[in-house]
């Protein structure tokens, strides 16, 4: 028995590390009819026909989106204004618009007012992803077992939201609703300020004298390995994360600083009692999450 | 065929994740004819003697290192200077003393003062280790394909480190030595800072307010998990990791702070091209890690 597609027609804008996974999961659970892609290299768009993950590759956005009962915007953040304007005029009646940015003030700030009257716009964002790109990267699995966050905004169609939170749960995802302005602080806290600690990190290290530099390989795995796979992450995607998220993230590293700060006052002036005392707490946070299952 | 064990009777001073592992690789490899270990808890002694990865358990150190060939000191670096006053008068004649400890320079500073002239001094440190503590925690498979570091003084007598090193190798470790100051440079780099960023943003993170606090843990797969980990290892090693190794990691942290407030610079200006730039140079780092095989 094979239900019927959720969507006839999925048009995915983007066909990176994202994109490439949810037409591959959809793909799997035969969840549209017909997937088109659109990528703007040429490169991007073969190879994601060779691989075989969309139905067909579109150089122009707008018409990748021409009769789609569902568009995905699947690219950095810094591109969704220019592509709001290239494929708002096209979307079809009773289409659903979403996306998988990281930050999603921005997102209804910069698709918002592109989204025609008749078209229901319901924001997303699956907390999933690795430290590789490109079309090569994805794989159907890469949502399973992980959260994906939609922000409608008031008033948008419970049906299109119910019906896009279908699609996620049949990918593997498991579905928060939430306020876009609380997503985005949430997410500077769990997402945006350790990513831009560890890419801080990794480049004091690196910065390290020449001489120094083969033992920092050498010896990475006593601590500063963990933090390399993180900053391995797509440059111009978390770019576009700090430019977009800026009061909340800097909020957050404010608060850091100040703790750093801290920390640095207790090595100093030899205070064990407070070393060990944070030490004893943040031991204890990771219990919470093997509690909860998120390890 | 068996060859002959390195040592007759080896000493373990602490029976934690290092030096329960190191008793269950010596066992594995028949690397010792007796293994004593001690420790300072009731509970550890009789633990380690219900595991079975040491053949008699002392509740005095003196007492454990009689007759002992092989000296291990494997507990937390504030204890370094009483456990030298301790066991120096009881060390044998012709032995070997050497610790794991993280730090090198304290060790010499500490346990150096305690050993008498007819006793072989060579600090090591195997990078390895988990999260985990207690003797319950270790495996003998701690220390395969991880570096030991050793960093006997000038003079140390060559076949007394030429046999500590084969001991570490039947343990699966590469042997690098190393002068105990650069030793202490080289970590505060690639471990101390890491673990000490990790400790401060897992405390920062988890600072923030009470309603926030479950959509943290909710959402910590997003970047903040990561962080968790090496932040869980234990307080007290790592206190005193920071208070003996305190020039080094204030030197390293000072750079690591001049580096973020750039960051927050570039962030709160708008100066993408410089984020691009430094996220770009951080992700070719990991593939010099990959190709290293320390990822």
């Amino acid at each position: 028995m094979t239900a019927a597609p959720l969507y006839q027609r999925v048009a995915l804008i983007g066909l990176g590390l994202i994109g490439s996974s949810l037409a591959r999961a959809m793909r799997r659970g035969q969840l549209a009819s017909h997937i088109a892609g659109h990528a703007r290299s040429e490169r991007t768009r073969s190879k994601s026909m060779e691989l075989g993950f969309v139905d067909s590759v579109h150089a122009d956005a707008a018409a990748a989106v021409a009769g789609a009962d569902l568009v995905v915007v699947c690219t950095p953040l810094g591109t969704y204004a220019a592509i709001g304007a290239a494929i708002g005029p096209h979307l079809k009646a009773g289409a659903t618009l979403s996306d998988v940015g990281s930050v999603k003030q921005a997102v209804i700030r910069d698709l918002g007012p592109h989204v025609p009257e008749h078209v229901h716009f319901v924001p997303g964002h699956p907390i999933a992803g690795t430290e590789h790109s490109g079309p090569e990267s994805g794989f159907a699995e890469l949502f399973q077992g992980r959260w994906c966050i939609l922000t409608p905004p008031a008033g948008a169609d419970a049906a299109a939201i119910e019906r896009l939170a279908e699609l996620w749960r049949r990918c593997g995802s498991l579905i928060e609703i939430m306020e876009a302005a609380h997503h985005d602080q949430v997410l500077a806290i769990t997402s945006h300020l350790p990513h831009l600690i560890a890419y801080c990190i990794v480049g004091t290290v690196t910065g390290v004298e020449e001489a120094t530099q083969k033992e920092v390989i050498k010896f990475s795995a006593s601590g500063f390995r963990d933090f390399t796979r993180i900053a391995a992450s797509d440059p111009t995607m978390w770019r576009d994360v700090f430019l977009n998220n800026r009061e909340a993230v800097l909020e957050m590293l404010g608060r850091f600083s100040e703790d750093l700060a801290a920390l640095q006052r207790n090595i100093r002036w030899g205070e064990g009692d407070k070393l060990a005392e944070l030490f004893t707490r943040t031991r204890a946070i990771r219990r919470g999450i093997i509690e909860a299952k998120q390890a």
